[in-house]
């Protein structure tokens, strides 16, 4: 559930007569994304999404994902086109905040996605991946062992109120994935976080990629092993090696991945899920109970670094098998 | 911000096929009324509302509630159609609860009302009234006097952490509203809660009014009681007579009060504001804090009813001066 900024028809009809998007016929908030407040609008030319950027997104990275957003659009990817306003600017204030205007995308998220949905999704990772080794901008990834350090700053004293001893394996956890984390793998622009809440689907086909908040120059492979986490586990934590085999065939469908990136993959997913595991563990123990974004439990991220910690090969992940 | 059950697409794509409303091609679910998840569908044949109802609404009386919503349609008041499914009925099931999927209307909600739209409302509240005279359900007021006391029972022993001295206040108050409560007024169906965030606005004119779900017979003029206290004050709790005089002018272009009723204008509004009061009351005291419904502060309707205590005569309300 979205964080909610108000917003009057008065002030939303000034805003929106910077654009040429026809006249406003309704927008309703949406419960979309945790990061910012969100409104469906239809007007006299089609429907669109507006953001409000709260408190946890910069200004300054704006350029960077709706920069980032056109530039794959314009390339055929299927993610939502920021609309210009009058004076060529991408970006606009309304109620005392950053916003932007974006074309809305049709298609439903899958709560349950198969096998078909994992080789979609990584089909089209590759597609983004490859869309976007020529956009010029650059954003250091906030969330690379140096983020993952402050969090863990935060939260390891209070890290045991989770489960008791959890503090201490996520040290151990921890220190050894720093010491061992690749530098020297192919790096370009990645999501970071394409969980399937940010991945339509309409008839059985991938209509569209959203919330590229998180974007950010990075290790490709990376975003793979995100992608592993967060699409190719079950409910109970253990692994779909028939969706993850299906994920990694989608994406090597387009771009191969080098030999030394599937050596990679059982650290890379171990940090992954380290650095879901800390933004949850931070909100875990910081939000308030009942507030308005939802917490989500930490621990289906710790059974998931235990997971890719007992990993002997990548072949476990089922690359090359379907 | 509504309460928020998920849906899968292959659940709600399965209670769709229930009805010839086209293929889905997107839902989002929207933060609009308090009680019920909603959700903003759109199919290969238009915008729907998608209603699921959470546990303060009665299933027994889901008919009454679509059944007037389609009556009034019929009879050209703006309000969502409710869609029926091929088997003929309107009510389904979705995860669990029982739910309905109803047209939806384009238009905004004003977050700041003119006398203009006073009057609007005051004119569309009187076709309301006359287009339900020969719906044929009825539903008794769950909240007429006998549930303002259920309520007060609940919440007269911790009133005064709202403000010192109130449980006294009200609690006189309350015996004096009952006393004098008419029972011989003009009766019919009322909206019962027709807030300006359920009507909607379209280019200066009134498009549409929503969320019939407190509707029930009662009398006609404590309708008008409770749009005075909901659309006529100003943020301080000042009473607007511009406003107030443009609604009853509205109101009475179609339907001309007796004069029983505008003597009764006073008592009917102090008991709309107890009313509404007496929720809030409770959501304050027993909502914990940042949860998902807004608390909204009772304080602001015990202002109302101070203000309509003193009214010396109902010309104080501007009836007959617009």
């Amino acid at each position: 559930m979205a964080v909610y900024t108000d917003v009057s028809e008065g002030e939303l009809s000034a805003f929106l007569a910077q654009y040429e998007v026809g006249r406003l016929h309704s927008y309703k908030g949406i419960a979309e994304g945790t990061e910012n407040s969100n409104y469906l609008l239809h007007t006299s030319t089609g429907s669109y999404i507006l953001t409000l950027y709260e408190r946890r997104v910069e200004r300054a990275d704006l350029p960077f994902f709706l920069g980032l957003m056109e530039h794959l659009a314009r390339k055929g990817v299927s993610c939502p086109l920021p609309v210009h306003r009058r004076d060529g600017s991408m970006i606009g204030d309304l109620a005392g905040r950053p916003a932007a205007l974006i074309t809305f995308l049709e298609g439903m998220w899958m709560r349950r996605p198969t096998a078909q949905h994992c080789r979609a999704v990584g089909k089209a990772l590759a597609e983004l991946h490859r869309a976007a080794a020529d956009f010029p901008l650059r954003r250091a990834n906030a969330l690379s062992p140096d983020g993952w350090r402050k969090l863990w700053d935060i939260t390891r004293a209070r890290a045991d109120e989770v489960e008791p001893g959890l503090a201490r394996e996520v040290e151990a956890d921890f220190a050894d994935i720093v010491r061992k984390w690749p530098t020297d793998l192919p790096a370009g622009i990645i999501h970071a976080d394409l969980f399937p809440d940010n991945v339509f689907f309409l008839g059985g086909e991938l209509s569209g990629i959203i919330d590229f908040y998180f974007a950010c120059n990075d290790l490709l492979a990376y975003d793979i092993a995100t992608c592993l986490n967060a699409w190719c586990f079950e409910k109970d934590v253990s692994y779909n090696l028939t969706k993850g085999s299906a994920l990694l065939a989608g994406y090597q469908s387009v771009r191969p991945l080098e030999q030394r990136e599937i050596e990679a993959l059982p650290l890379l997913a171990r940090g992954s899920a380290l650095r879901f595991m800390l933004t949850r563990l931070h909100d875990w123990l910081t939000v308030s109970e009942g507030a308005l974004v939802e917490k989500r439990d930490p621990m289906e991220y710790v059974r998931r670094m235990r997971f890719h910690r007992q990993i002997a090969s990548p072949a476990e992940y089922g690359i090359g098998l379907a």
